[in-house]
């Protein structure tokens, strides 16, 4: 069994934005080797898997200027400083698809992309829906979806959906659904 | 229906790395508004569902510097320059984890986390693996670990799993194991 885990010799900031942080780290592997390792510092993530009555899963639709195209995802969001989980998970619903929820509940939590970024995705579990009126931000263009769950591998089979936390999350509701999680 | 998409004004490069690159973008939206979007250029990674004849899905374990911490993951990389994803796919597979593939397909693609990053994540699916012996570049210290399909989910379950991409490539396995897929 290799011996894992990394010693950091120095850390150089290269940027400090809105949203992101750049760091280049020099780190030294137990093999003795250095290297350096890129790092986006991200403040984190929440996402909510929503069901309706019907089973029906609550994506939203919106054009993603990083990949150029637009993408069709579970509604997610990043917490205001200091804002719990539970609360962003609430705000971010009702503010990009108009639904409150009654009650949501941590189901997950994991990295986006573990190569280079510290992002780690809260996923919560919304249950108990009511369509209010959806309130993005004025830099938020989004539409709501509602696709029956049983479809929803279909569309990540067919390339409708192509984003990794959502597909993450089909999975997650199938189980939830189906009284396995 | 919302109109989507956003008209670039401006781009301003800030950093180029080894793996990453940063730029900030200034945007306009359909609706007049301006912001900027900060943006992490990725060259695109491949990951690889493998299992076994004894239906046990391939993962290596590893410390990931941006994480901070040891994840257990779907064996993945970045391809050579140039290189086809089927190549990347088998070569990765072969160097992380000493498992020879006879073929290799695409099964799904996704992005990591459009938010900010352009990253799209190929998934391929492994088929007749063979063990050899695992040739990992100097930089990087894996283990690799075999775990029962029907067990995965209780890893992601109980924290053991908390990456996005491994989630997702359960869900597929599962399904290919199923026959669904």
């Amino acid at each position: 069994m290799a011996k894992l885990g990394e010693k950091k010799i120095s850390s150089k900031k290269v940027f400090s934005g809105r949203l992101l942080k750049l760091r280049v780290d020099t780190v030294k592997l137990p093999n003795g080797v250095r290297t350096t390792r890129e790092i986006v510092a991200h403040p984190g993530a929440v996402t909510i898997i929503a069901l309706t009555d019907r089973n029906e899963l609550v994506l939203v639709r919106q054009f993603r200027t990083a990949a150029g195209e637009v993408l069709l995802e579970l509604p997610a969001g990043v917490p205001f400083k200091g804002e719990q989980g539970e609360r962003t998970a609430k705000r971010e619903l009702e503010e990009e698809t108009g639904y409150r929820a009654k009650s949501v509940k941590k189901v997950y939590a994991g990295y986006a992309s573990p190569g280079y970024s510290d992002e780690l995705i809260q996923f919560y579990f919304a249950r108990g829906l009511k369509k209010y009126k959806q309130m993005t931000e004025e830099d938020e263009l989004i539409d709501v979806e509602l696709v029956d769950l049983g479809l929803c591998l279909d569309l990540v089979k067919t390339g409708r959906i192509k984003d990794n936390k959502t597909v993450a999350g089909i999975l997650i509701a199938l189980n939830i659904a189906g009284g396995d999680w």
